[in-house]
């Protein structure tokens, strides 16, 4: 028998590769009292067809916690609850994309919404970034060219708080000169809030959401990062008439509201205060760690390395100096016991990342952080 | 703030046009009991990125329970996790389509199938049925109609067993030779088998996917019937290379598996015995709602009306004497404190159902689906 965990630990080698939390952050017992609550609670109402739109509980927490870390807290017809951001992604592809519609994405950008995307019959269209994230005037360039060609520019999908796989934010200018670029063309803002909690520098930068004219923008927010990916679920924020599309489509009006069981012990565990105290802890563990790699990273990479200082999240991007090629790099790595995500995963069809890595300081305590950048650098010394 | 479930009680209204369970017969205790067990079992593994075909427990499970209640039992790599019916007939319709495929569908059938199906760039067209069910021949001239249009019929979306809104079941003779001509014009069955657990006068029958050669049918199945809704958990079984393509795709490379904990939560409830238990207590109840509605249906129909007799399900099919229409029956009833799903609602643009309607039997106990059924005699008498 397989195991459970999608994620694979090679023999000796440190993973720094797969953007998943330390288990052994997992809130496992507030969990299982959650559970307990929520079904002595609700009993049956737990256990039914669910409200389309989501349980109003954890509608109730979302519009609670967004008003203490986002700039606007949704109205309660302005929230769905998902069965996590990949499967939002999928559900706005499938519901507000026709087939031929052109998908702009970031050069970088987080791989497997590429790959959620190219299950549907639209088309990508990559933007390039540079130092401090996704570039409005490529962005406008890129609109311009969809169109010249006949095509539809019907989505923008972007990471802009503490990205994927960069770490960067996207400055508080370029957000409001992003949100009213794509207001003008019609484009709709596909945000993908996942580390929005997870900020170790102070408050998270507003959500292109909040900045938005009310229907240009959908946030996909998740509890994967916050509490556990297991649960699948997480929410959108969006228009109410885009949050109808949703609530109103066959497969809601069918099944009920998303992970509705699982949506009610999320509302039961933030009620009891463990969400709140659990999103510190993380919050402090994960700097730490991000700190204890930064630090590494100084000791070990070589002469003319750079690499970001990202502000939350779980990654940090590393570019070598000219001459290497990350994926040339990568078994020299793994037989040094370090493994990482070169840098050519996240560009797609665009051109780029050929000497960038992603790390992630998620999964592993500050000192194997420490033990895998030395191995790093005595496989990049090899190489 | 809206209420948790989606089923809403009108004040005096017995409503068996919701095709949803008992909440009284839903296992709250026995759910709960199996949260805390496998949180116990499992830790951080129920709380991670799960396996991206399913958690293997409940795999297991699916492998055991149907080599119980069905003809085959399905290899590892025959099964897969969704997040119930409703999401794996989305995300077949979102895998193994193109724009502008062909979804046959029988005519009458589950309307809320119909709706996903639309939310997606495929057409549909019906096939009709008879009181035995879809009509094989109508198939094969469906099937010739659509490729001498130039279409591509590729999928067959039916539910053969105890079907909605009919009850009925296809025969065995019929389901040879649906999978046989399925087989023959590679059009690929999608077996809805949801109340597969539910029957009440002896074993189902053999579900089209056991009767297929390998890669010819997907079955879907849930335990949304056989445990609860609001788990929004479900499996399909189909070939190895069929389950593949849902494993590879974006949506489980980039989420995990569908419902990771929830799914571990069930296997627990299943290992404990709970399952077989609870199933059992499902089929006595259920079985003595379907006699009781029958007799009252004896007692208080008009003459000239006929109805199935199910051997399994939630569903009963009255159609009424000619010169009815169930749309206009509608609101009488209701204003008689009885509510019903009219039959066109399960055609779809096909022509058929002004004179039937569907009862279901499964959310009120043997009396109160006693009165309902007097009062949709004495609307009859009025209209």
């Amino acid at each position: 028998m397989v195991g459970l965990a999608e994620f694979e630990e090679r023999a000796g080698v440190i993973e720094l590769a797969w953007g998943h939390p330390d288990p052994r952050l997992l809130p496992v017992t507030a969990l299982r009292q959650a559970g307990d609550r929520a079904l002595r609670r609700y009993g049956a109402d737990a256990l039914g067809y669910g409200n389309p739109a989501g349980a109003p509980p954890l509608i109730d927490m979302v519009r609670r916690r967004l008003a203490e870390i986002d700039a606007r807290s949704p109205a309660a017809d302005e929230v769905a609850i998902t069965a996590g951001s990949s499967h939002g992604l999928d559900q706005i592809a499938t519901l507000l994309m026709d087939p031929g519609d052109v998908a702009l994405v970031e050069a970088p950008t987080y791989h497997l919404a590429l790959k959620i995307l190219r299950d549907h019959p639209v088309q990508l269209v990559s933007v390039p970034s540079d130092g401090r994230g996704l570039r409005i005037d490529a962005l406008a360039e890129a609109i311009r060219g969809v169109r010249v060609k006949g095509g539809r520019p019907r989505i923008l999908y972007t990471v802009p708080t503490f990205h994927n796989p960069t770490g960067l934010s996207l400055s508080g200018r370029r957000r409001r000169e992003l949100v009213a670029l794509a207001a003008r063309e019609g484009v709709l803002i596909v945000e993908d809030d996942a580390y929005r909690e997870l900020a170790y520098d102070g408050p998270p930068p507003a959500s292109l959401w909040s900045l938005g004219r009310p229907g240009t923008v959908i946030r996909l927010g998740t509890f994967s990062k916050s509490i556990a990916p297991g649960l699948r679920v997480g929410y959108m924020t969006a228009g109410a008439a885009t949050i109808s599309r949703f609530v109103d489509g066959g497969m809601l009006d069918s099944g009920g509201g998303n992970s509705h069981f699982v949506a009610l012990v999320v509302a039961e565990y933030f009620r009891a205060g463990g969400y709140a105290r659990d999103v510190q802890r993380l919050r402090v563990a994960y700097r730490k760690r991000r700190d204890r790699m930064l630090r590494a990273l100084e000791r070990h990479m070589p002469k003319g390395t750079r690499w970001t200082r990202p502000a939350g999240g779980y990654f940090i991007w590393v570019t070598l100096p000219p001459g290497h090629d990350t994926r040339e790099l990568q078994p020299i790595a793994v037989a040094n016991g370090v493994g990482f995500a070169h840098g050519r995963t996240f560009f797609g069809d665009a051109p780029g990342g050929v000497q960038s890595l992603r790390l992630a300081f998620s999964r592993y305590p500050p000192a194997t952080l420490e033990a895998a950048i030395r191995r790093l650098g005595s496989a990049l010394s090899t190489a």
